[in-house]
């Protein structure tokens, strides 16, 4: 392990964090509140970066696979340790597990949390930006920003996009790495400011229209409202922020694609087909649903089509925005927006889930092992996107599906121990670990009911779900800090 | 496809279950009951047969992977529609549906019931004579059985046995397959009795113990008290019950080793100990949830440790019996043994579920490449049992998981469909895929709620958990029956 490369990176990653905490610190001076709660954390995140990143220049700059997944696991961690300060500072969350469970949920893009009713509407108002603008920094990643804004590559930097950018499989767009980390950034900055022109048309305010596409590009969901979206009875804003969560869920490669008028890719990425197909299918049935079951709160077949679009939308993406109560939907919608829970979108975007593509490849190994046994002389290559898929692509995903189950699993029995309903214990999992965000049983006004144990248990299940568990298993696998392993 | 084989093999199936229903016909006989309805069955069985037998003598006998998925698949949907029949023309479950459901619930060892209370508490001797029955038969398999007393092995004959017995990895106990089959009858017929002989010394009527006998070895959980096994409030026979539920999840090979005094395989077996081990670890945890949380309903440790061990071995062995209304548990207690759903009991036992040697073979592997990914260098092969581990087992094993959890989350949503909540809906499908039998919320006293769509839909669940999929997928499958495919 290069301890001092380590530290010297993960010190960049906190003065990076500084230097991102001066936005929301303006936004406090603009609205006349105070600055205090982000001036001392961004004082503690420099006392200890300045020391890292001074003092451990490091004698050779190489990463290998190891040093990225836990370098990244690191950054997060104490990211999020770091962070949750000034909530605590703030007062608008005294309690400091309660913050770090905010905080993770913020950075992971989950959306779950503690707070609900006056507690949200009545907060800071730079707090509040505080809190969208961690899902902008979570989605599309702080070391791929610091990639994209240091001037080397370094040796195997690599490893640390591959740990942090989920999917299952990951490549450069261009052939050198800061460019596509600066590529991707690019496009997601003009996302997130074209969504925030579109609220504004539609009639938001700056500041809402601003914080509502931080939570929407990041496929977070906070919302500055306790009635999230819903809180706006905005139709218009809906289909706005409807449409921006399902291109938020496209794998970011794809607009580069657009960008440079290079459309074969686009159309031959069986991603983005099922994706947009399961969208569109879930759309469909959730809308028969709610005209048949839920005519009341859905009077016409418009009202039916929006409410569908955009729930579908918000889970599939793993944003988790609500318009209305989920609790009072009909069950069999409730039901499948739980089963898109474990879909996630597309690998390469800022949403969680198993993704999208993992699940194609699924797919395929499925029906490709059912044809061999119906025909076992038949030999046909699994074929992705159009070009031959290496058997190790399929095996890695199968491996990720059972790691992943296993994952939820003690997570639903070490949740369980709260004593709530089986739907409370399973929503709460199930969306914390997907990154989605809403729960269903008691957690469905907020996740403040838990007990602390229980709230720790969900953050590291959040940060085990956006960074796809191992770069988290590799951090706390004893083996990696045994020296012989070295 | 060997067509004239394959319904003459078929044909065969159907006269042995005309045989097999003379054991209910004779305690119907013995109770005064009217045996028209066993009658009337078997004739209808027999005109199925005889025909198929006699006139579509096979020119070649030689059964090939697909014949033998086809042929397990259809005999075993072919029984249960047939067998469906002495519950409607005794008019003990007039419905066609439910009854079909109650039959298949029934062979699959399922044990979810549409009957409750008092249709239980005064059915007729013989008929639910016949329901525990069909998980006595439906636990080593019919299949299996004609293997055991046809005269020829046949030409591939392994591929029937290979398509009816669980888990992941089947082979012969002795050169002759028809041996192989006859020793596991011979094990599970002198186990089932035993059990019977202890049942009657802890104070149980020969019909009760015998009955109770079928649904443990089969790990079935039908019982003819609408309060199960709690209904005798015979703690002696709970403790028994629990044994050989535990008993019935072991792979029966391991009895065969006890027999003929080999012991190595038995120590070198990881499963069974994984097995022992998940047993001991939930009844502990359920142990400590009863005492804490529900000491009312278990005043003592000793009630405490006798609950905990009779849940345990029922949900694991997915037997489903119960001595408590598992609703009225602890939600944690409820929650553990609902994620024990998932996991089954061992390989070529009765039990249901994913089988833990395929668990023992995912976390292998699961292991192995997150030993990879820190060491890419290192090569170390995989061992199960202490003998090198074939890689193809592994991804067997993962494609499984994933065929299963495709599987199980379309059921969910079929079964959405009726409106209850995520708590029944969840539970229903996992205890009939997994073939458990008890579910919760509204489905806690009997599946007697559900609509008959969604009956239909539990039904084929647990065909396809029993058959573990793929021989289901094979039969529905067109490419299958496709002319060019042969």
């Amino acid at each position: 392990m290069n301890y001092r490369f380590l530290i010297y990176l993960l010190g960049t990653v906190m003065l990076i964090l500084s230097a991102l905490m001066l936005l929301p610190m303006l936004v406090s001076v603009i609205y006349s509140e105070s600055v205090l709660p982000f001036l001392y954390t961004v004082l503690i995140l420099l006392a200890l970066a300045l020391p890292a990143v001074l003092l451990s220049r490091p004698r050779q700059k190489k990463i290998y696979a190891k040093e990225g997944f836990v370098l990244v696991a690191l950054s997060w961690s104490l990211m999020s340790l770091i962070s949750a300060l000034p909530f605590v500072f703030s007062g608008t969350i005294p309690n400091y597990i309660d913050a770090l469970f905010e905080t993770v949920s913020g950075y992971t893009t989950t959306g779950a949390s503690v707070m609900q009713g006056a507690q949200i509407d009545l907060a800071p108002r730079g707090i509040m930006f505080f809190r969208s603008f961690t899902h902008w920094i979570g989605g599309m990643g702080v070391l791929v920003f610091m990639l994209a804004i240091l001037p080397s590559d370094g040796n195997g930097a690599i490893h640390i996009m591959r740990a942090e950018v989920p999917g299952p499989t990951k490549g450069k767009l261009v052939p050198r790495l800061r460019h596509t980390a600066l590529i991707l950034y690019g496009i997601y900055i003009t996302i997130t400011l074209v969504e925030t022109v579109a609220l504004m048309l539609c009639g938001l305010p700056l500041y809402d229209a601003l914080v509502t596409s931080f939570s929407t590009t990041g496929t977070g969901g906070f919302s500055v409202l306790s009635a999230s979206v819903g809180g706006y009875g905005n139709p218009a804003a809906e289909w706005v922020i409807s449409v921006f969560m399902l291109l938020s869920g496209v794998n970011f490669n794809i607009y580069y694609f657009i960008l440079i008028k290079s459309f074969t890719p686009i159309f031959k990425n069986e991603e983005l087909k099922v994706y947009f197909a399961i969208c569109l299918l879930a759309t469909a049935a959730v809308t028969v649903n709610l005209t048949v079951a839920c005519a009341d709160a859905f009077p016409s077949v418009g009202d039916a089509i929006r409410g569908a679009f955009f729930q579908v939308t918000s889970i599939m993406s793993t944003t988790g925005f609500v318009t209305a109560d989920i609790s009072l939907l009909p069950e069999l919608t409730q039901t499948l927006l739980f089963v898109l829970m474990f879909f996630g979108a597309c690998a390469g975007s800022t949403a969680g889930g198993i993704k999208i593509s993992r699940l194609t490849i699924i797919f395929k190994m499925m029906r490709s092992n059912l044809r061999r046994m119906l025909k076992p002389n038949s030999v046909k290559a699994l074929k992705l996107n159009g070009e031959p898929m290496r058997d190790e692509v399929g095996t890695a995903s199968l491996g990720y599906l059972a790691l992943y189950s296993a994952t939820l699993l003690v997570t639903l029995i070490l949740v369980a121990t709260d004593g709530f309903s089986l739907t409370t214990s399973i929503t709460a999992t199930v969306s914390c670990f997907n990154n989605v965000g809403p729960a269903l049983g008691d957690a469905s006004a907020s996740f403040a009911c838990f007990s602390p144990f229980t709230k720790l248990v969900l953050t590291l299940a959040m940060l085990f779900g956006r960074l796809e568990i191992y770069p988290m298993l590799i951090l706390l696998s004893p083996t990696t800090w045994r020296r012989s392993m070295n």
